[in-house]
């Protein structure tokens, strides 16, 4: 996996076959953003099929096909959407037009699974919740800094043992790799994707509601600041909440990962309970391990160390596909997923009122 | 030192001394938290002389006389204000009875070195910031989050040196360990100790304020929580600003150091800047070093590891010596010291007006 790019994060990790050859074909499309080789990597680790791929620009077709041989390209994405096989498409577009072209996907019959943010406006949530609920369809998000992260998805299952008691705090630190010559113009088009509160501070949004077990939240602050040179990126965004169980949050993203990082960007979270506190070191344990994901545990007898890379998998993608053909909520619950979206769009909305 | 009870943190390290035998006597008066052994011993490191003391409890001054015995003890507090030989009298009492004594101090014709937080009201602050104008003495602050962590010192001359460029934010997370068992009936008592932002919350404002080079700051967040089992007792606290020249400030402050740390707390400081970014891990490396005081610092060619302890030492002793001696501004200004305590109190504020 690409350690140094952040657009390029892809991970993979053999896993059990959660379906037999055959049983969950899928298709991808709109191969905007690079994480959708990593939404593709998740679903075919846990025996996913993917059976066919639709964009628009031959060269990233021509990419995607070499690393992913089985795909077959369509002309149309009508196509996709016409084949009664296809369980679920999977894409990664520009972010504002996700939420329409899930909507198409929905009322087609077949599951979504969308890059994050899954939407730019709070009206494209609203469109999607009503599409889910008439459709009986899923509209799934690929929220990676805690899906495809082994530290990360290892400290929801600790903070969901008890181990650490309740939990008092949830707080993330999330910068990024700006790479400005590599990005594409809608990178730099805050319409295009939403605002940074509502881009990477999703992920940060969701890992809060997951870690510290919250339906909903109150906002407390959100603030954004522009790229001197680059008025339509917002590079630092931060923002806090308070969750329906009194688990306070703060959160700061940022496009600042310095050129010496290894990795793409530094992001820890850290998770402050009544009986003990966690800290996870998702990409880099700085000045000693590149690539890493390791948790940092203190409880009440002593301070543990836990190397997640390699030993905790991407469970995330096989509950994924049992959801999809079950109709289960294992993985994560379409309330959860619009939750952390909902939260962080309105966190947008806060910080860009507070500038105008 | 003890590094697994936060009241008794008391470093002291061979330094060089800036003055010669008898050039500045100072003396110790109202014993109340362990940090006055912390403040004394950053004075004699750095060459002053101790030659008396007062306190209320016999045991306490028994305790003292034994660890520092040059000092005479006095019956009244009186004793130490009328002798023209002191310069200085170094005091951790009551929290809100610190700025009264201080004033008493000034008016003396000496200058004041108390513990933080150095007020509990903002009352407090004006009349001491009259007494300053008027007497033009000094009303020092052992902040010691910074002032003694050698870590937490070098980040300073860091930041000051513009290696990293222009700070976008800091951040500080300050856990500390309750050890309710030890404490005395006033760290139960709000009015007393004036709120976990007022106290432990105007350490980390002052080195916000330290690192981002400001002068003044806006509130953008604040908020407390109150223990369950000691109502008088806030175990956390969360609050952020944005600094006059654009940088971002928030800090987590809490009573949830678990048992198993083997130090107080594991203090971070967390630096953003536009060229570089700074980990401050002030007293302990987790699972690698106890204690531990180092610095790890990404620029744009590479990320290093300071390790701080015990080749940084302790300036601020020395400077503070100086200032006292010579009316300069070396250690750090009246300005910046009120202003600490004056944003940690609003906060404090803030956060009381939304619980009531």
């Amino acid at each position: 996996m690409s350690i140094s790019d952040g657009a390029n994060y892809a991970p993979s990790a053999a896993a059990e076959h959660v379906v037999a050859p055959g049983e969950f074909r899928f298709a991808a499309a709109f191969l905007d953003h690079g994480h959708i080789n990593g939404q593709v990597n998740g679903l075919l680790d846990a025996g996913g099929e993917l059976v066919a791929v639709y964009d628009t620009d031959p060269s990233r077709l021509k990419a995607f096909c070499e690393r992913f041989p089985t795909a077959r390209v369509v002309e149309h994405f009508a196509d996709i959407l016409a084949d009664d096989s296809i369980q679920l498409v999977a894409a990664a577009a520009i972010p504002n037009q996700r939420a329409d072209i899930g909507v198409q996907v929905l009322k087609a019959g077949k599951d979504y699974f969308t890059d994050k943010s899954p939407f730019t406006t709070l009206e494209q949530l609203e469109t999607v919740r009503q599409t889910v609920e008439r459709t009986n369809r899923r509209y799934f998000v690929y929220y990676a800094e805690r899906l495809h992260n082994e530290a990360a998805w290892r400290a929801g299952e600790i903070t969901q043992s008890g181990e650490i008691g309740d939990v008092i705090q949830v707080l993330n630190i999330a910068p990024h790799r700006l790479s400005a010559a590599t990005r594409p113009h809608w990178f730099f088009d805050k319409p295009s994707y939403g605002g940074i509160l509502t881009d990477i501070g999703s992920h940060q949004v969701e890992q809060f509601l997951t870690y510290a077990g919250c339906l909903e939240a109150s906002l407390t602050m959100a603030r954004v600041r522009k790229h001197p040179e680059y008025p339509g990126l917002e590079d630092f965004g931060e923002m806090a909440m308070v969750g329906d169980n009194g688990a306070s949050f703060y959160s700061r993203v940022d496009w600042f990962t310095p050129d010496g990082m290894p990795v793409w960007g530094d992001g820890r979270t850290f998770i402050l309970g009544t009986k003990g506190s966690i800290e996870v070191r998702k990409y880099v344990d700085l000045a000693r391990k590149a690539p890493a994901s390791v948790i940092l545990l203190a409880d009440q007898k002593g301070v543990y160390e836990l190397d997640c890379a390699g030993t905790v998998g991407f469970p995330f993608f096989g509950q994924l596909i049992l959801d999809s053909l079950h109709g289960t909520d294992t993985a994560m619950t379409q309330a959860h997923i619009f939750k952390a979206a909902e939260l962080s769009m309105a966190a947008q909305k806060m910080a860009d009122e507070q500038h105008g």
